[in-house]
Parts: structure tokens; sequence; C-alpha cells
């Protein structure tokens, strides 16, 4: 290992598309120019399946210009895959990195995309070739280990903090019942994210439920019952991944009760497909029109605006997002490390702010992270300690404003 | 008729909830306190509903700050409520406005709004009491007669505008079938707006489907095919009101194919619901998967984030809210018109720029308006006539950016 490893950068994008994954790859394109030793700034389209082919792209030639534009262009500028390379496909890569002189390697994506880079690294070491690999965490999921949230979250959190914010203020215009699905199949951040625009007792969502938890139907519509007859109408927060004991996803569940009703949202594995599909927020308002009967219920799915949306990113993950980007870059340059995974780590007191540090792969690769349980404590349904953790992340969310309602005065009405 | 009418004046807001609905409200407590005239500056609970019961608050006594933050807020701050008043409903609003000594009445909606409006205003006739009635335009479909546009719209169209062009991007990145259904049951406004952030040929939406054309369920997997063999993925824009040749919506006419699938969607009357439910989605992505086959297919259903996501409104539609509220006052207040809707005319030549003026409510009330056929015309699904159209009162959608893709030079390669 030394500090003036010469050859060619090359970057991928792998996974599902956030808002501000681009930041992380215009990071890595201007911390790279900024080196000697790295003599060629490569992207590979569409990941490792572009890396695979030789499918590679010169960043270092774009404009300035173009550069700050793409930061702020959602979903994967380079394209994006999902695609677990098996050992055929890793010598592929590592092969085209030789033909390419390609010593530094970065990777951007979740936790799958960092045990790529592991399992790249460690075919290159056995092949005798050194290169240099690092992963640059970005998930809306927020599931990664190790670091303190994942860029891309803040985002994410925030449209999702605004929406039921707006769903809210429509909810209490039109009474009724509000079933609104988010992303997040294992883990309930982004959910849980609903709540950042509260403020008062009454403000939606009133209920919300996470894959963290069990979800039963029958309490569910009992919950929903008792918020409407309390407030006159209740929104409903349910993650996509809403399961029961044994961990099969309710819409399986609900799907194999109800016959064909939903067969047909079932994949080639007979798995459930939960995004891209408003058959969840359907089969729960169902149930909710079955237990109440004659109020108006309806539900919507978030879907990938979530991750997609242009023009309400957070200016705190904007900014986290490109200094991931760019400090893998510094990590990998520097050569203390061969390998690792970009982390965040809250400092502890004062105005919120991160710092980056190397963490190895493997402390990052394969599993995810879930809620703690003091976040999903409180009879509030998420815990007030998540919101001082999530809200620096949006940027900030401002609360939605009630007027007074004054009463018109008697003399008025007896004129 | 007469300058200086004196008494209290109400306003309500009906229907559909808009982002910037309630700067036309504060629009009219603002212009009502310049005017002398008008004793008390009251807000009705829900519309009709309120007013019928005397549920009125004083809007006059609201802090400057207050008013300021409410004009932000998505969705009727006084409440909405969907209902067309029969003669005795009538008869207890007009009582009650006697009761409060209300001269000048201010409706904030959309055509059935604005026949309330009518229809208050010749009962009050009828019983020789006077009072001067305006209707203040207001609907995300932008289906109102007479008017340039709708306030309300703006905002909903860059919304979809944006989110079209985060789909774009998104599917780009993970490509496949995309298919987003907006609002708009009878008016194709909104899906068009779909169209407005495109640049290049392959810019999505590729495919838009509206309720001023026949939807033909055939054409419609043949032209995705078509597409995706050319482009490699296709991002469709569907207004939810398409239907059949006898307008039967599509999800009627598929629901009575499919038997028990959808059967749980229709209301009491035996319509389909088409808002806050994903099954028309979900059904035209089972037929695209059925007829393409192996593809990734995916439909969301933008729901009610359209009409009240908070923190992407358009400047031009939001000044243009405030306005109408404020100048149904200034025509209420002259005199010259009893009653009437406010309406937009844009000037013909120069920078956008819009002016108001009164139409009598007949010419407002009852009937809406469709897209014309030049704004439908042409290959690429929506004339270049309607972008000239629509985006100045979305406030501009910025295009997005690609790289240049620059090739890597051979040097490189056999370094």
């Amino acid at each position: 290992m030394n500090e003036s490893l010469r050859g060619a950068a090359v970057i991928g994008q792998s996974g599902g598309p956030t808002v501000v994954i681009n930041q992380s790859l215009v990071g890595y394109v201007e911390a790279a120019l900024e080196h000697d030793c790295i003599t060629q700034v490569l992207g590979a389209r569409h990941g490792v399946a572009g890396l695979m082919k030789g499918d590679l792209v010169d960043l270092g030639r774009e404009s300035r210009a173009t550069l700050e534009r793409i930061a702020e262009v959602p979903a994967a500028a380079l394209g994006s895959v999902r695609m677990k390379p098996g050992a055929d496909d890793v010598a592929r890569m590592v092969e085209a990195m030789q033909r390419f002189d390609i010593r530094y390697f970065f990777y951007i994506g979740g936790n799958d995309t960092a045990e790529t880079a592991h399992i790249v690294e460690q075919h290159a070491a056995d092949l005798g070739y050194e290169l240099r690999c690092f992963h640059v965490p970005k998930t809306i999921d927020n599931d990664l280990r190790v670091t303190d949230h994942c860029p891309g979250y803040g985002s994410a959190a925030r449209f999702v903090a605004h929406a039921f914010q707006g769903d809210d203020r429509d909810n209490r215009s039109l009474p009724g019942v509000k079933i609104n699905v988010v992303m997040g199949r294992h883990a309930g951040w982004l959910t849980a994210a609903s709540t950042l625009g509260r403020r008062n007792q009454d403000d939606g969502p009133h209920l919300v439920y996470l894959p963290e938890q069990v979800f039963d139907p029958a309490a569910f519509v009992t919950q929903v019952e008792e918020v409407y007859r309390r407030l006159g109408r209740c929104i409903v927060a349910v993650s996509e991944g809403i399961h029961d004991a044994a961990g099969t996803p309710f819409l399986q569940v609900y799907a194999e009760q109800a016959g064909s009703a939903v067969a047909g949202q079932a994949d080639s594995h007979g798995n459930v497909q939960l995004s891209g599909t408003g058959a969840l927020g359907d089969a729960l308002a169902n149930l909710v029109k079955g237990h109440l009967g004659g109020i108006r219920v309806r539900a919507d799915t978030f879907g990938y605006l979530q991750r997609s949306f242009p023009a309400d990113a957070s200016p705190v993950d904007r900014e986290e997002a490109r200094r991931v980007g760019r400090d893998a870059v510094a990590a990998a340059v520097a050569g203390e490390h061969n390998s690792g995974s970009i982390a965040l780590v809250r400092r502890e007191s004062g105005v919120y702010q991160c710092d980056t540090f190397v963490t190895p792969l493997h402390t990052v690769a394969k599993h995810t992270k879930e809620m703690p349980a003091e976040f999903i404590a409180g009879a509030y349904a998420v815990d007030p300690a998540f919101r001082d953790y999530a809200l620096p992340l949006t940027g900030g969310i401002e609360p939605m404003t009630d007027f007074e309602f004054h009463a018109v005065s008697v003399a008025a009405e007896n004129a």
C-alpha cells in the first residue's frame, strides 16, 4: 500500500435511485480531478453490468457546468443496476479494470453494493492486482450499519414529511380516513419520517405502522375506528413492508384470503410486488371500509416519487452526499486503508454536524439496520428521540399554521 | 346597486383542495379590511355547510403574521365541503346572512361552486335582500370556462411536471415500463402537464392518454410495446378519466371483465372510484405484463399529492390566487356588478402576464371546459401550443441535464 498508487479511477452507481445520488458522483469527479496520481476519471454505465463489458465513459472531460447541473438531477446519471455478480462476472470486471489500468474502484449504493465492492477487492487481491475499493453509501431506506444515517434518506424523509403535512391539511379540509403507503420493505425509517411535520396533538399521521412491528389487521381497523370517532378523521402511515408474526407480507396474506383479487401482483418467485403498485393501500382501504362502512376511505401509495422527486431535496442531504463522494476519493488516495465504506458520525453536542470516517466493507455489507426500539417506543407511535435524530437530516420541516378561529362577536350577530 | 353597500362579508371554500386556495382566502381578508363599508370580515367553516348553521369565524381578527403563514398552507384552511345545496339549504344560508347582516358573499371553488353562488344570489334577490355574490376560481383540473386558466392549476401542473422529470430519470436509471396515473376525470389539462419538463425526443412521458380521447386498451399495449422496443423503456402518463367510446371509465370496463378483481372499488352509486386508489394503474400494468411478459412494469398513482404537496407551489400561481381573492372584493365593493366570477385573461404579447375581469356567474357555472383540439394534436401526444400555454403558469420547469458521455480514449485502454 502506498500514497501514490498511480492509475485510472472508475465509479459505478447501483440499486434504487435517490435524489442526491449524483451529488456523490460529482463529488467523486471533482475530488479525483485534484489528484495527479489518478490518470483518468472514469464512470461505468449501469454499475457492474457496464464494468464487465468495459462500457465506460470519461467523466473527467465533462464541463464544470454540466457536473454542477448533474449533481441536482435525481436518479443515477450513469445508469443503475440490480445485480449480484457471480465469480465469472467479478473476473470479467477485474479483467476490464486491468485493461484500463484502473487502480481505484468506487461503488455508490447500499449494503449489497458494499458486498460487491468487497468481493471485487478480494478477487483483485487473489490475482495480486493492486486495487483500492471504496463503497459510497446511498439509500433512501437508511438501513446501512455503522453510519449515523445514509445519504439519500434526508431528502426522501423531507418529501414524505411534506407529503403528510399536505395530506393532513387535505384531510382536515374534506375529512375521512386516508391511508398512505411509504417505501421501506424491512426498515421503518422512511415511514417514521411521516411524523416529522407534526406540531399539534391532532396533526396527522395519527397512526404509524412500521415493519419492525407485527401488523395485526384486526387491531389496525379498531385503531382507525378509535381515531375516527375521536377526531372525525384519520391519517395512517403504513410501511410497504408490514407483515404478520411469521414475517409474511400482509399483502400476501390478504391476497391468499381474497383469492383472485390481487393474485396478479405476485412475481415469478411468488413474492408479492410491493413497490410500483397500489395494491397494499387498496387492500387496507377495503379492510377499513368493511369494518366502518359508509365513510370516505382513500389510499395513496407515494411510490417512486419518494426517491426521485427533483424539487424538494434536503440541503443537508445534498451537501453530505457530495461530501461522501469526495471523501471516498481522499481516503482511497491517502492509502491508509486499501478499502472501506465512508460512514457519517454525528458530533455529540451543539448544532447538528457530521464527520466522515472509513469503516471496513464487511461492517456495512450484507446485513441491514432496523430502527432501534427507543425510536419506536412511546404512545405517539414514534418517539420524540426519532424526531431529534431525523429532523436535522431533512434540512428542517416548517410546521403548518392554523387560524386562531376567533368567534364572531354577538354584536355582529344581533346587528 | 350602490358603491357603499354597508355590511359584513363572508367567504367559504368548496370542493377539492389546491395548494394555493388559501392565497385567495388571504387576498379576500386583506382587501376586505381595507374597505370601511365592510363591517366584519367573516369566514364560513366548510363552505355552505357552515354558512347554513351560522358556523362563522371572524377572520378580520387574525394577525397579519398568521394570515401570511396561512396563505402558504395547502388545502382549505376554513374547511371545505362537497355539497349542492337544495332550496331549503339556500333559504337557511340567506337567513343566516341576514342575521349577521352579511351583504357580501364570496365562494372559492370550481364550476359547482359558481352555480351555488348563482343560486344564492337569485334567492336573495327573490327576497329583496341586497347581497353581492362573487365566485373566486379555484381548481387543479383547470376546467372552468371563460378564464384563461384556473388558480390551483399552475401549482398542480408544476408538481406533475417535476414528478415526471424525476420518474423519467428513475426509469433511465433502472429501465422498464412505468405508468403514472394523473388526476382529472373529465379534462386532460393536468395529465398534459406531464410533458412540460421534456427537452429531448427520448425524454418521458413517451405516451400520454387524455380523457378527451377514446382509450383503446389494445392500441395502448401496442404503443407501449413499440416505445419499449425502440428505447428499452417507456413512461406513460394516463388520466384517471380514460374511457371507452361510450364514455364508460376504462377501470369499470376492466373490472366487469375481470370479475371480482377490482369490484370492491365501486361506490354506492355503482361509479368506480378513481381517486385515492391505485386500481387503475395496477389494471394498466397488468395489461402490459400480459401483453409483453417478463419485463419490469410498475404503476404509480400520484393521488392527493398533486393537490396538496406543500413544497413545490408555482410562484405565478401563488400570486394570481392571491390576486383573484383581492379582486373579487374590489369588484364587489365597486358595485358595478352585483355578482360575477373573477376570470383571468392573458395579455397578447410580450412576457406572460394576466389581468382579471368579472364574468357573469352563469358563464362559469355548471359546464366545464375540456382541452381544445389544437393542444392535443401533434405526433408527440401534446402539441407545442400547449407548452406555450401552460409553462408560464408553473413558474417555469428547469430541464434536466445529461452527461456528454465522452468516450474513454484508446490510449487509456491500451495503457
